[in-house]
Order: structure tokens, then C-alpha cells, then sequence
């Protein structure tokens, strides 16, 4: 069992990794004076496989009431976060209880919102069962919903007590969705831990075959580095941008796509245009621009996508406006973030590389 | 004018009281660097008597987004603070961008929910129009709105960058509406400042005619009041608690009318009940307990009303379970406010004495 404390004074809280956690999780989570109920959150496909599981383990924390939303990205709205609380009230659910996620990134984004807005804030925890959840998106204190205009568009910061992240869950990820989480530990690596390439890269057969101990040292590794980032800036001001590597790209291409590209396979894309972005800066070398390519390939993740450049672009640029943003991240050599303003010309040329 | 800082570090501001402030909005305000668009929220009703006021004040401040919802407490729900964030998506305001609300204690609470959840967070000012939003709503962070199963079930906490309250908007508020107002002045000198009812008590024919200098000085000691508790409990963990007199019973009234009794006037009553409770415990002596009477009729505020007692009961006990409190706040003397546990019979015969 590996233990990862995100420093952030008295909102710190540890992330817990490791095979089979899941029966744990009752003694695993910190202590909450006064929680009576247990509100288990989680969605349709989660629950049938794990959803019994964790209400057993849980059971010892307090009246379980289990909660479920259907599957997908349609559910990360306010209505269903309405909904969810709708039923927290009917069932009595007050400012000591603890709210639970079981899921992946859709439903620890949903349920931390909901937790941080029911009575003005009440403790929430998250079990993370898909690796995009494990390695990024159940750590941070993040939450968010989507408006008609674009994902994430309303949310808040509210930390967890405890994350714990099984990594036998991810033996039932669907292949595709496996492999977009990879994009992640791979970002983690190549922006900001080489020494994490140098694990994944022999590593790939067993990651692969999903061995539960090879995936919890890999998690594990991508958690401390995404820890030491949001330590350092929790409201994200400037150094957790750099975790947005791959992003800008990434973003426009899951927008323009209608969300059928997910987001892993949608930021692999991204790396690539921005280390060619990069090479042509003169901030990245050739090799390295290879390397992205080769570590992307060898773990199954597209290197390029069928969509307009103009579109993206135009995209993009909407996007960043709309967020008050006009720089990308690149990499000044693998492992050195920097945040640079780029011109629509250099970004359509990038841009133009991936898109075929 | 007068200006009272409502201490929390980073997050301190200032509340600005005074006679036709609103027009000199925009130099008040604090800088907000990067801001380029200033959103308005306001009501349909507010908006037809001040809109045009507030948003030339505030042109200087940046280019404006004039935002309206639908008056009374209705507009106060999910769906709504949606309507206004994809319309503020539609306008690309951005995360340095400004929300102003200009209202009451609805607009207030909505707005500053809103506010918080967008792009994780943007900055908000208050303009309260209301008397209550000017000594109570719009000072302190607290913003909500209303779930199906009862008021303010879902929030925030986040402070606003400053709050000008120009007591001239207050002559055109319906007097029911100004009366309720009242009852929280009040409700401050009894629990928290008895030296504010002697301002109170001699002042009674300016305050009917809305002096808007008499009121400048009323809100100021309120807010004076507010600012020194929020101080010492920003995320209500105890003491913030005592802002709460009256309101046990108040909640409970304000419910039971379907919120055709206005909260000045629940929470009325719900002092003289409070008053009764710590009465028969030896906490007030009668003469304590007729001054309550006395100043709230004075005022034009109910001292009794049309309810059955046993289902009003029942209402206040569902409410502490959900909520996890299990006490009332009730006076050791004006002026000390205590948490005390009260059984359900000390209760029903102390509502009993109020409900007719």
C-alpha cells in the first residue's frame, strides 16, 4: 500500500494506493465525528460491478444511502447534481455526514460539486475506479460541472478527506478507456517527471495485462508528482497549469468532436502538436519530439486525428478568450514546463502536423 | 459615509453605508485588474428602478452584461443560476471578470452562488437594495440557493471584494418589505449590541419616514455587528451561529406560510417565542421579555401568529435533524446569546404562547 499526503495545510489529506483497498475502505478513511449516514455516490455501470463491495466495506461508517446516476458525461450537469441532493434531503443526509464517490472522473467531479455546495460543504471521499480518476481527476479538490458552453464551466475547490484508489478496479475498464487514462501518466512523465518514462516504457507488457502492483506503482508515482503541483498552488493561479499539457489541443479536439473522442486519446493528439510546436520554438529537439510519438504509440494512443485545422483553430482561440487565457504549455526540453503566448500562425502550422 | 472592514485576511473587504453611493459605484469599488466585463444581476423589479443607475456608474469599470432574472424567491434555484451562467458563457466573461449583484437578499444569495462556481470562482460586489440585504444578506459570504426540501440547502461560502449599501434605495422598497427588514436590526440589538435599542427606540419616527441618514447609521452599527462575528467564524463552525436568534422558530414559520409570512416577520415571532423559552429556564427576566414585545411592535412587527403549534413543531424537529443541530439560541440577558438544548415540551409551550 502506497500513501501520498497532498500538503495543503488543514486540508491536507492522504491518497491511498494499492491492489484490493476497496473491502478496506471503511478502516481506511480518516475518522468523521458525528457522520451518521453514508452517502455513496456512484453511476449505473460502476455500481452493478462495485457498488455492493463498497457499501459493504462502508457500512461500519454509517447508514449507507446509495446513490446512482447514469453513466456518461450527460449526467455532469446541474440537474443531476439537483437531483442527488433532491434525494440527500428526503433522506435526511446533514452537515456531519460523508459523502462517498465510487467512479470515475464524471462522477468524483459530480459528487465532489455536490459535496461542496450541499449545506454550504459537507466531507466528501472519492474511490476512483477508472485510471483517468486515479491519476488525475479524484486528486486536487477540482469539481465541476458542464454548461451547454463547454465542460467544467461551473465547479468549485473542495479537497477530500482521503482518496483511496484500488487498482483491481481498473481490471474492468473497457480496453479504450484504459488506454486514454495512460495519456495522463504519460503527460505526468513527459512534462514534468522523465523518471516516470523510464518505469512506464519496460513496463508497457504489464501494464497491459493490468497488473494491479505495476499500475499502483505507476499511479502512486503520477499522484506525488500531481500532489506536489496542487500543493503548491490550490486555486490554480499558475504552477497547475502546467499539468494542462497537451490540453489546449486536447480540449478542442474532444469539443469538436462532440465528446466521441475521449479525453486521453484527445490530449496524446495534443502533446504532439505542442511538442511540435516546441521543436519549432527550438525549445524541444527532434528527438524528442520522436519520443513523444514513439511512448504514445507503443501504449496504443493516437498521435493524430481527422479534423479541420481552421475549426480547431478557430476553436481554440474562442476558448482561451472565453477563459481569459492566450498561452499554451510547451516544454523547454522533457520535464520543463513553460507557459508561452503563441501566434495563430505558429499554432495552425502545429496544429496542422497531428491533424490528417 | 461610513466604512466597516469585515476581517478575514486575504479575503477581508470593506462595506461601504451611505446616502447615494450607488452612483459612485464604480469608483468604490476596489481595483479588480484584468476585469473587462462587469455583469449586473439584478431583479425585474430592482432592475426597472436602479438598472440604469448602477450600470452607468459602472461603465467605467469594464464593458456591461446586464443580467435579469425573474423577481422573488423563486428565481433563487439551480435552474436559474444555469440560465445566468450560460448566458454569462454566451458574453465570454472570463475567470478576472466581475459579477455585481443589485438587489436584495435573492439576488444577493444567487448571484454570489453563481459567483462561486463559475470558472471555479470570480469576483463579486454587492449593491443590496434591501434593508435585510444591506444588514444582513449581502455581508458575510454565506451565499444560497433553495432545494425542493427547504431554503439554502445548497451554497457556498465566498466572500464578495465589497459591499456598498446606499440607503437611499431603501425609500422605494414596498413598507412590508421595509418592515421585515427591521425586525434584523432589531434582532441585532437584542442578541448581540442592547446598545443599538437605545439608538433604535428614539429613532422610531425617522426610521418610518427612511431617513436615509438615520438608516445609514442603523446599517452601519448592524453591519459593525455582522463583521465582528463573521470575523471570529467565516465557515460557521460556532459562533456564527448567534446571528441565528429568532430564527429556529422563525425557519419553521416562514415554511409552514408557504413563505407568505416574510423572514423579518417569522423571525419576529420567533424571538418573542425565544424570549418565553429563556423566561421560563430563568435566562430573561419579564421586564427582558416585554421590551422584545415592545420594540417589535413599536416597529410595526408581528408579535403572534396564525399557526397550529403541533405541526409547526414538528417542522422546527425535522429541520435540526437534517441540518445535525440539535439547540436554540436563546438570551442570558440582552446582549448573551448562549446555545442551549431545549426539550420538545419547553418548545411547544413556548411556540404555544405566540401562536394564536
Amino acid at each position: 500500500v502506497r500513501r501520498i499526503t497532498v500538503l495543503l495545510g488543514p486540508r491536507s489529506y492522504d491518497v491511498i494506493v494499492g491492489q484490493g483497498l476497496l473491502d478496506q475502505a471503511g478502516s481506511l478513511l480518516p475518522e468523521t465525528p458525528g457522520t451518521r449516514r453514508v452517502v455513496i455516490l456512484t453511476d449505473s455501470g460502476v455500481g452493478e460491478i462495485w457498488g455492493a463491495r463498497a457499501e459493504a466495506a462502508l457500512k461500519t461508517r454509517g447508514e449507507i444511502v446509495a446513490v446512482q446516476v447514469a453513466s456518461g458525461e450527460a449526467s455532469k450537469v446541474l440537474a443531476v447534481a439537483e437531483q442527488v441532493m433532491d434525494r440527500m434531503v428526503s433522506e435526511k443526509v446533514g452537515r456531519s455526514d460523508l459523502l462517498v464517490t465510487l467512479g470515475g472522473g464524471m462522477v468524483s467531479d459530480l459528487g465532489g460539486f455536490v459535496a461542496s455546495v450541499y449545506h454550504r460543504g459537507i466531507r466528501v471521499a472519492h474511490l476512483p475506479t477508472s485510471l483517468l480518476g486515479q491519476v488525475d481527476a479524484a486528486v486536487g479538490g477540482k469539481t465541476g460541472v458542464n454548461l451547454g458552453g463547454g465542460k467544467n464551466l461551473a465547479g468549485t475547490y473542495h479537497q477530500p478527506i482521503a482518496v483511496i484508489a484500488d487498482t483491481e478496479t481498473l481490471a474492468t475498464l473497457p480496453e479504450r478507456e484504459f488506454t486514454s487514462g495512460l495519456a495522463e501518466v504519460i503527460k505526468c512523465g513527459l512534462a514534468l517527471e522523465p523518471s516516470l518514462l523510464d518505469l512506464l516504457e519496460p513496463a508497457a507488457p504489464a501494464v497491459a495485462a493490468r497488473e494491479p502492483e505495476v499500475l499502483a506503482e505507476l499511479v502512486a508515482a503520477c499522484v506525488r508528482i500531481k500532489a506536489g503541483v496542487v500543493a503548491q498552488d490550490e486555486f490554480d493561479q499558475d504552477r497547475r497549469a502546467m499539468l494542462n499539457y497537451g490540453h489546449t489541443l486536447g480540449h478542442a479536439l474532444e469539443a469538436e468532436s462532440g465528446f466521441g473522442v475521449l479525453h486521453g486519446e484527445a490530449i496524446a493528439v495534443g502533446m504532439v502538436a505542442s511538442a511540435h510546436l516546441a521543436a519549432d520554438s527550438g525549445l524541444l529537439d527532434e528527438g524528442e519530439v520522436r519520443r513523444h510519438i514513439s511512448l504514445l504509440e507503443r501504449f496504443r494512443l493516437p498521435v493524430t486525428a481527422s479534423f479541420d485545422p481552421e475549426a480547431v483553430l478557430e476553436r481554440i482561440l474562442l476558448d482561451k478568450k472565453r477563459r481569459g487565457e492566450g498561452r499554451w504549455v510547451l516544454l523547454k526540453g522533457l520535464g520543463h514546463p513553460v507557459v508561452v503566448p503563441v501566434s495563430e500562425e505558429a499554432a495552425l502550422t502545429a496544429i496542422q502536423k497531428v491533424l490528417v
